[in-house]
């Protein structure tokens, strides 16, 4: 069968931003899984804060439509997702609904309604964001995300990246493998 | 390749329990979507509120070890969970608890990891339990359980079964066979 | 003692959109219960999404200060959200997200800490919103809000309010307004 | 006025359990912070688990009633509940959805309505059993009861606490006591 195809984005687009490349990272374990992957940076598909009257008035805007088509065009999502105030970043929430008002062939949630998702978070503390992931595996849940049950949140993640961007700490990049691994696995098999 | 294996119950034992009865309606469609179906009810398999004191002195109870079992030799499950409180039944909570106490292979929550779960609700009014399930997802998904995003809550569910144990009105039973059959075909692909 | 201050605003700034009208009705609500009360249009507080880097080149918005001043001089807040995809609105998150980066005699938390909350939900639907103040009420509850636990979704909101924005009907107004008095009874007794 | 009324208890009931330990070393604490506390072990309660036939049939056991009772004769609730499975004991669960089938003067939901709590947790492990609260908590507000935002989860528990039961570490200690004195604080003023 054909390769299953991956995209993986951060909820945050910081310059310096750890998810981003817990992103990148976690994007080319994907690709040595056996995934076609696609990294996309949401700094690249700015959207205004969801709001219906703009909505009216303009329509939706033409970054959605950029990140919806390549929704369309990938089998799964690789999410890293920073903890802010417990939950999920703006960003990622007014991503996520303005994606939600795009339709495919008439179906609703088409950007995400059977696609697969595995979650990942990373953190300079110690607990890596796990509190946040909570909202974002409930979210994407309910407009019909696969989430996949494995999940990880990387702590003291100031530390954690080498200079080529991979995870330098041996067990910690174990960790985030197994769940890149599963999500393609899984990925493979729903869509086969 | 061989028909995916559920296992079907329901969080509640009362003997005109209305999730026993959508539990044992889905098992039926379960069959028909080309599933193994093994339906169990809870009461047979009756189990101390879980203490560590008591499992020291006493081990696990034998009804845990059979259920145990059964869990090992299917693939996905298939409950219908009513809603106490806003959350879970003690019931269904403490004969997680108890499973999650044996290993298998060495293996922890070997009862349910890599399982997949689908999830239903009945209530007598009419939201149907829905807030229920929020927490009963939330626990499966953190013992690896891959919990399909589609559910169901049926609502004024004392007047929703037939003589013959089925669901009567159509486009409710069409809602409980959409969830049914989804879990079939993920459990399939997922063990292929 | 002196009267309890509360802070009513909506998480939605449409035009026509249904929290602020609720929100608007709650105010008044909230006055007959003998509260001084501050209702504000996050429309007049506009910020962008945030984003470390922006923080770092040009600080917080004057918006946000704007909005802090606010909620440091007042006592409660009267929230009304709608439900975006089952959780909050990006508004109100970036909102909550950019003023948890303000201090206030080097307290962390300054807006939100030692604050009583009462959480309302309006939609057109039949549910009124209720899911989405689940995500609203675990996060302010975890910037050290003191959310009272009574909450109440409006349904059917089209046509739930009358020429001179009351809540028309008797009911639901009555639900409202004891969502309402708890939270002026609460804040007046944490505030003695 | 009078000395707030506070019952203490613990969602496990082991001879050894920690989270008797903590709730027992903090309801000490909620005596010097001025209240009038009662310390019970569930294990002196004990209930089948809930079944609806067995209602039927028998009533509402005894010990609900007396349970129910000591509710009725105090403000507050310090409860320290261990995890299992990332959620809720059956223990406290079954206790909880026991005591919410008894009315006071007709009214629903007696034993929990209008009462402030506080949530502590202790675990041998790093976080304390930070997950299981949060479950606790939702089903907490959603029966009315007014849990404050501070919480606390004792880590590595197996060593905290000193030979005549009070916590060893200072700073661990300092946090326990915040809890409890915003709960003796927040109760005395809403039964002001």
């Amino acid at each position: 069968m054909n390769k299953p195809k991956i995209l993986a984005f951060a909820g945050s687009h910081r310059k310096e931003s750890l998810n981003k490349k817990l992103a990148f990272a976690a994007a080319e374990m994907a690709r040595d899984a056996g995934a076609e992957v696609t990294f996309v940076d949401l700094k690249d598909y700015p959207m205004p804060l969801y709001d219906g009257d703009y909505e009216d008035e303009n329509g939706v805007p033409d970054t959605t439509k950029q990140l919806f088509d390549l929704m369309l065009a990938h089998d799964g999502l690789l999410i890293a997702c920073p903890e802010y105030n417990s939950s999920i970043t703006p960003l990622l929430k007014n991503t996520i609904d303005w994606l939600s008002r795009l339709r495919h062939d008439g179906k609703p949630l088409a950007a995400f309604a059977g696609k697969t998702a595995a979650l990942l978070s990373a953190s300079p503390g110690a607990l890596g964001g796990l509190r946040g992931l909570v909202h974002v595996r409930s979210i994407l849940g309910n407009i019909q995300v696969h989430v996949i049950p494995q999940q990880n949140a990387l702590g003291n993640a100031n530390d954690a990246f080498a200079d080529d961007g991979s995870i330098s700490d041996t067990s910690a990049k174990a960790r985030v493998e197994s769940v890149v691994t599963t999500l393609v696995e899984t990925t493979k098999k729903l869509n086969s």
